[in-house]
């Protein structure tokens, strides 16, 4: 899974039906490097109450639809958590 | 899911007859890094009514072929909605 | 999916029992960006009748496989088009 | 397969319900090349008993799922395994 | 499917059951760009008999389940064939 930060929503009116009722957010992963901090966005249903600030596990790919009530939704990623802590020991 | 822009189609005479009545449409991932917004292209089925210079959401993987009404179909990226609006408050 | 050209051919006598019968070719994505052409070849087994020089679609993931016959084949990426043209009109 | 070391754990109260009762460990993949060793973690759920220093086997996409009680579990990276040892004898 | 040469060995004595059996392999992918031919490993279950020094195609993702006799088998990775040839006529 992946650890990132929301840091905005996305609208779309037009959409397919299935997605009806989702909140999407703006996720931007995380890296340990700060050199490569520049990642694209992931867009990422909510499945946490997750609002903008918070720290997200995001699950991707088929796992994803596991998270909502219904598998055919046609969403490739859903956050799954909001994280308390992160706790790095070992480099 | 990815967002991107809407810069083109692509059109297949010789297919999968699977894929036949599918729009497929070139789409520009976007990158928050203008140093990396050198993306390649995805391609991508429309399942939205989307044209080009739309601001589109892409789902991808094995959710792309819930948002199809048949599940056979060999795509594994679709357009899912058309993006009204983006709203980014945290960096 | 993914676009590329087909530059080569794989031959691979051993191989699982299930891959009999199908073409190996070798495509070389294609980038829109010269400073990244410099891609990994994919190897996709071909659906759509290819040839070395052919610009091909090709579909990747679970998404591979409902393009063949038999949905317990092991192939990741299979061609399920050859493209007559891309008509890119917004950069 | 993705090898790497575990580095630490990661906790969230709001979450999933389907989650609780796993853990999720931090886990830094390895490269053999230098130059790119600055990668993402990833985080995945333990399945091998594993803690910080051990070498994992993470087993990623839908094939994760398949290692838990559960295949409705949404979670796309599990530890499988803890390394002996790799010994690579032809580069 | 991704090409690449079998470099090594990989033991974990504590792993997932339905493991048991199987022969894990490190494979270093090819790439046609040498100033990008430093890649991770892959690390592959062998279904084709591979050794050290063998060219290799590697099927990933949910087909890499297909080509072993079961379908729980938590691996995303399989060695599918060993090459033979390749022939690239066209850059």
């Amino acid at each position: 899974m992946i650890v990132g930060k929301v840091v905005g929503s996305l609208w779309a009116t037009r959409k397919d039906n299935k997605l009806n009722g989702l909140t999407f957010l703006m996720v931007k992963p995380y890296s340990h490097d700060d050199a490569r901090v520049q990642h694209e966005y992931i867009v990422a249903a909510d499945n946490a109450g997750a609002g903008v600030g918070d720290n997200v596990l995001v699950t991707t790919g088929s796992a994803a639809r596991t998270s909502l009530a219904n598998a055919d939704i046609p969403v490739d990623a859903v956050i799954v958590g909001i994280i308390d802590s992160i706790e790095v020991t070992d480099e």
